[in-house]
């Protein structure tokens, strides 16, 4: 099996998105990305019983990318061998008026993983500083004191707002969530040919909407805004990772490494052992229930 | 009506509990007690309904303080004329396995107060530097990553939780959340006449547990740990108030008229203005009705 090394997709400096390919260097044979994703998850499955058992850590898996940058088809094939019973995926979509009555962070810091099982965000709270950002008066819906119309949002505001999802971050790491932050880095071409094909096959017109065309005019606005937003929040404790995603392929089996191998490389997160007072009283337990 | 000045009760610089007065200097007459309460609660009442209308502020109210301090029938006495609408009180009591699953504030961000309404935190997320503190066995229960014995709880374990905590209220801050955090500073004979009350009355003997008086012997260890965390979380959008609360009738006039006083000078919330599209109209609307 090909190796890849995951270190290479970590942000680690401060980057730019242009200068980094959504092609990977490695080719792999289709057999190759299919044992592979094969086995990742199979033993990231395994690992999440012993997880779920010492119910220490929680797992936040942030995802994002533009349209048609194969989030949700990445969630089905990365998370099919988990126990649905350790795994909440969470789509956020347009926020609901009750979810607009709390600040932007309140629906997402509800939705944070307990102890012992993951939560998927199927976009993240980093939306509000991407299509709130291209789209400025959406913040009007938010009622923010001083935020009275488009013209009060200043370049402070979102450097704020940076330091609001840093805190955020840095406290849930502090108590116990690993947190996971996908980029799936998708070239504008790549987008227009999958566009393309929604349009083409009848079975999947449904999933265009005119919409994509308009935030697909706003392509530039939103790779300038997702590579300060990754520049601005990228943390040991809480790291970008970006994905080359013009394969869906090859994204899902970078992604489900890149878990596995952090998963599995954290202390106290070992297969859990008996109590001790249970563990030499084994052989009683045992005999109680073989002479029943 | 006497003037109570509400800036002395205000932490603006570093307290030492010991040598704040838990009497109010001045005196005021029964009769005074009661007409200032009415009519602070009452003019808050009306401010309350702008305040929903404008749904632009929430308000977050804390309460703390040792046993017997008065914070229920505080709560009882202060926001009986607010339209229950928009108040909400969270008594939080020892944590549930479900909140314990998540880090500690996770319960208290839920509660958050939504645009417009009130939510009164009967205890609230300080007590994980407090009653946490003085037992710091309880922390055992949460299963924190890095804390596995009583051992592992560092001095700078309790400074991480103070900034975790100035984190959070600055985030809900910026975000439209107006904060009162208030401690009803009590003296340690008065706490006495009040155990003994409960006991020496048949019909308040429910209200005692052996428990109070073993926190009761753990008084300075409390004193020192509430004295440093208002030193630590006193801010300009997150004030610590000091109560004078052996009486309790003056601690609620007070607690009263600071949030009277404090939420009537937030600019932006007046009386709402009808739309102009509407406002022009409004003869017309008025003979429909009138002819029908």
């Amino acid at each position: 099996m090909k190796n890849i090394q995951i270190d290479q997709f970590r942000v680690t400096s401060k980057i730019s998105l242009q200068s980094i390919p959504t092609v990977l260097a490695q080719e792999l044979t289709k057999k190759e990305k299919k044992s592979m994703l094969n086995e990742y998850r199979e033993q990231l499955s395994e690992h999440q019983d012993t997880m779920y058992a010492h119910a220490k850590y929680g797992v936040l898996i942030c995802l994002q990318g533009m349209d048609t940058a194969g989030k949700d088809s990445l969630i089905r094939e990365v998370f099919k061998e988990l126990n649905a019973r350790g795994v909440v995926v969470h789509s956020f979509k347009t926020p609901t008026s009750l979810e607009l009555k709390h600040d932007y962070l309140w629906r997402h810091y509800l939705a944070l993983p307990a102890r012992g099982k993951y939560s998927v965000f199927n976009r993240t709270h980093y939306e509000n500083v991407l299509v709130t950002r291209v789209h400025p008066y959406y913040l009007m819906n938010e009622n923010i004191p001083g935020i009275d119309s488009v013209e009060d949002i200043t370049p402070d505001f979102w450097q704020k707002r940076f330091e609001q999802i840093r805190n955020f971050e840095q406290h849930i790491a502090e108590n116990g969530t690993v947190i996971f932050k996908f980029y799936l880095h998708l070239s504008k071409e790549e987008q227009r040919q999958r566009l393309l094909r929604r349009l083409e096959n009848k079975k999947h017109n449904w999933k265009f909407s005119p919409g994509d065309l308009e935030e697909r005019a706003l392509w530039d606005k939103y790779q300038q805004y997702y590579e300060e937003a990754i520049n601005e929040t990228s943390k040991p404790h809480a790291p970008w990772f970006i994905i080359p995603s013009d394969d869906k392929k090859i994204a899902r089996v970078i992604v489900a490494k890149i878990i596995y191998e952090t998963m599995t490389k954290i202390e106290g997160i070992q297969e859990p052992e008996l109590d001790e007072s249970i563990l030499k009283n084994i052989q009683k337990y045992h005999d109680i229930l073989a002479k029943e």
